[in-house]
């Protein structure tokens, strides 16, 4: 069976004991998380993350500039107010350089920053003053920078 | 306290028994999941989602052009070669209309392309036309669009 058919037949099993309720389509703790799309990382567990407490956006490297629109639409719209980045070791973006891709893929992928990275304290670090310093984002915004270490389960909080 | 600090202690919680081992890399499902930042939403519970087995790609409204970036990134570099759309009822994005936000944010937003939409059954069809026809995806990849039930728990495969 293919993972796509997988995945809608737990589904079907989920949905059996399943008691949705109502639950607030406004984030409870106002905050927004940014993470990597990485398969190790189940957010819910690495936060104890519970039912509408905060908006989970998920890309390449969880990476800032890519999730610019997602967290203009969270504050603006649904009421957040603080940004926790969450880069990690071991990350795939840490493995390739962008330009070399770019490159790779040819004009089609023009106008794609893919943001690949060294270290992924770099890439939190940077990415907090990116958000810092962006006019879509509200000046009291609470932000902060974080790097999962998926041997401990463990966030550690970047310098910056 | 905070939403950040909240979410750091129960990430400390999380560590305590915290069991990692050796995960792989790459998603053992070969495929990519995108869904909505919805607070509502918890991927591993909604698609009884295990350790390695799916990239999970997160923005506002679950959108496909806005996931390019990180679905070209999980097929070149990561071996997937299944994507599945996934889109909900109650969406934030279905209630306000992208040109009415661009112009109330001014000409910091332009570039910016929020993707609002009216129903998540036709956002969630446009996105899989949208991916088949884009020649940065391969095109051997399986894509299939559903819309997930809040009141079920259910995932429902669109007519596309």
């Amino acid at each position: 069976m293919k993972g796509i058919e997988q995945l809608v037949e737990r589904n079907h099993e989920h949905a059996r004991n399943f008691d949705g309720g109502e639950l607030p389509q406004q984030p409870t703790l106002r905050t927004a998380v940014v993470t990597c799309m990485d398969c190790r990382i189940d957010v819910h567990a690495m936060l104890g993350l519970r039912p509408s407490e905060a908006h989970v956006i998920r890309n390449a490297g969880g990476r800032a500039r890519d999730a610019l629109r997602s967290l203009v639409v969270s504050q603006r719209k649904l009421g957040t107010r603080e940004i926790m980045l969450v880069t990690h070791g071991g990350c795939g973006m840490a493995d390739f350089q962008a330009e070399d891709f770019q490159a790779e893929l040819g004009a089609d992928a023009d106008g794609i920053e893919f943001d690949t990275f060294e270290s992924p304290e770099a890439a939190a670090a940077d990415d907090v003053r990116f958000l810092t310093e962006h006019p879509l984002i509200l000046p009291e915004t609470r932000i902060r920078g974080f790097v999962y270490d998926m041997e401990s389960g463990k966030l550690f909080r970047t310098s910056s």
